[in-house]
């Protein structure tokens, strides 16, 4: 960590080996899942529930416990079920783009055909859903089944509106938070509600989740523009090559330089793949990204707000610092 | 109908007719569930949700209802959501089958492509959990949630046990419960559930359901071998020539006529289809076919008792009605 604020809270340094630990028991669960499907499919289960992803969801949960009053069970049944949804949706996902390779692993479409992934996908949608019912009352599981269908709506808008000159930016914005901070916000929004809190505090968490959702998925837009795959682990550009249109897409559509935006909007016109390779050393190139982290900055700090109403403590510190390592990989981004 | 039993019911004829009535109630239900979705998605649900199915899950909720003391709004929620269950399951099976049309109609995949009709079909599942809730609690969405899990179960055991030898007719038995009579148990014992019925007597339904389910499941079987398509409004043939083991399949391979026996044995093991046109006048397959319209038969007949539980009314009648009307779809089946 490069900000001097944080290398300081030795406790808070504990209290994140504190929710690595539950993070096991997160993983453990999701292992644990497996067993409830058949024998015949058990196997294909326990191949799927190994890939390691980043567990962003779920230490969003963890840390919202720890934060709002302690880590229940309920909160580590709660986490295991949100990593399944969005393992489910990367699933579908990998089957949608053909994917054959994800963080390193084949998918289950190379593995075992594109049949076996949607059934799999399926499969894990039902058994969060069964999770879900085995935690909460139906209100609780009525907010994940529209998370999940605002998750489909994202993915459905987002491969429907490819080169979409009609597509603004609230558009945009809209179809990120569907897609991408929908699951973060119900992961504090729903810790929070396992923890008992009341309506007014589980909007704040839900607010947080989404902004945090948001500026997440604007890095990650930025980082497909302007990143490395060997830093990044994933092949990258694959936004512009497939006609997606992100943020910093919009603010060089909107350049005073009137060449670049010219440049782009008739590319997007004549649905061809941008070509970054000549705009990367522009000045119009590095103003869209700034804008663009810009937004992302502003909404960490937004979601800082919401934190303070929460009491001091480790968990608290954790995930302040979380917004400002947001911050950093945003700023990463910069050219 | 052929049968004079029912010809004399007349109360059932105009029981039926409000049932159909009820029936429009369900599809108005489907339709203004497409209001739900964004803009950007409503025109897609639209069209999926106006194709016309033949309504048997929700055929068996609202005479459930009836038969136990009348159907609630709750009940045309609940027959909505168990179709759009079904919806969603068959677009999925269309993508995985590559299947051009349904009905007569495009599928979801040939109008729009792999990549929409997955999610679109995820969309229904997620917007029937929603339903789901709204109208149970959270031990009757953890049912929903287990049977579509148990659902996918069964199609991926369908999909990765094509030409198995070592499938047994137990585990075709546990498959098609599964894969067909999930929802139908669902559909029946759900509608008790609504009803406030007590536990013993959900477990009745559930079980009449299951039965009516798996007898449903061995006609369709049969009638893939012996019907025509013409009659049938489908392409038939197709089980074998995908190598899935149904139950008339099971009775060719332990049949006393070794020439038989030994011909689809060898076919299955050396994952070939089998050629029923040199089998069809053979005793062997009248043979086959005859054990496996019994094993339909004798379920249907277990699901009579358990009618009889239910008060006497018009709309146990049309319940009974539909049982003995499966018994001679099973006999139109025979050769």
């Amino acid at each position: 960590m490069s900000i001097p604020f944080f290398s300081k809270l030795r406790n808070r340094k504990a209290h994140l080996r504190t929710v690595k630990a539950e993070l096991q028991k997160v993983r453990d669960a999701i292992e644990s899942q497996t067993e409830q499907f058949s024998p015949h499919m058990r196997d294909y289960m326990r191949q799927v529930c190994r890939s390691r992803g980043k567990m962003i969801r779920p230490g969003l949960v963890l840390l919202t416990a720890a934060a709002t009053g302690g880590i229940k069970d309920d909160h580590i049944t709660f986490a295991a079920l949100l990593e399944m949804l969005h393992m489910a949706s990367l699933i579908h996902d990998d089957v949608l783009d053909k994917a054959d390779t994800r963080r390193d692993e084949p998918t289950p479409n190379a593995l075992w055909g594109n049949e076996l992934a949607v059934l799999l996908g399926d499969s894990l949608l039902a058994q969060a859903m069964v999770m879900g019912a085995d935690i909460g009352d139906s209100r609780f599981i009525r907010r994940m089944a529209v998370a999940v269908r605002d998750l489909c709506e994202g993915e459905v808008e987002q491969s429907t509106r490819l080169w979409d000159m009609e597509m603004s930016r609230a558009d945009y914005y809209e179809l990120i938070r569907k897609k991408t901070a929908t699951l973060f916000a119900m992961a504090m929004s729903g810790a929070g509600y396992l923890q008992g809190l009341d309506d007014e505090m589980i909007g704040h968490l839900n607010r947080m989740g989404t902004l945090l959702g948001i500026s997440y998925q604007i890095y990650d837009d930025c980082l497909d523009m302007t990143g490395t795959d060997d830093s990044a682990g994933k092949t990258l550009g694959t936004d512009a090559e497939k006609g997606k249109l992100t943020l910093p897409v919009f603010f060089l559509m909107e350049s005073t330089s009137e060449d670049v935006a010219e440049y782009v909007r008739s590319a997007v016109e004549k649905h061809e793949e941008i070509d970054y390779a000549r705009l990367r050393d522009t000045d119009a190139f590095a103003e869209a990204i700034r804008l663009s982290v810009d937004e992302g900055l502003s909404r960490n700090e937004e979601a800082r707000e919401v934190l303070w109403m929460l009491p001091e403590s480790p968990a608290r510190e954790a995930l302040t610092e979380m917004t400002y390592r947001l911050d950093e990989m945003l700023r990463d981004c910069l050219v």
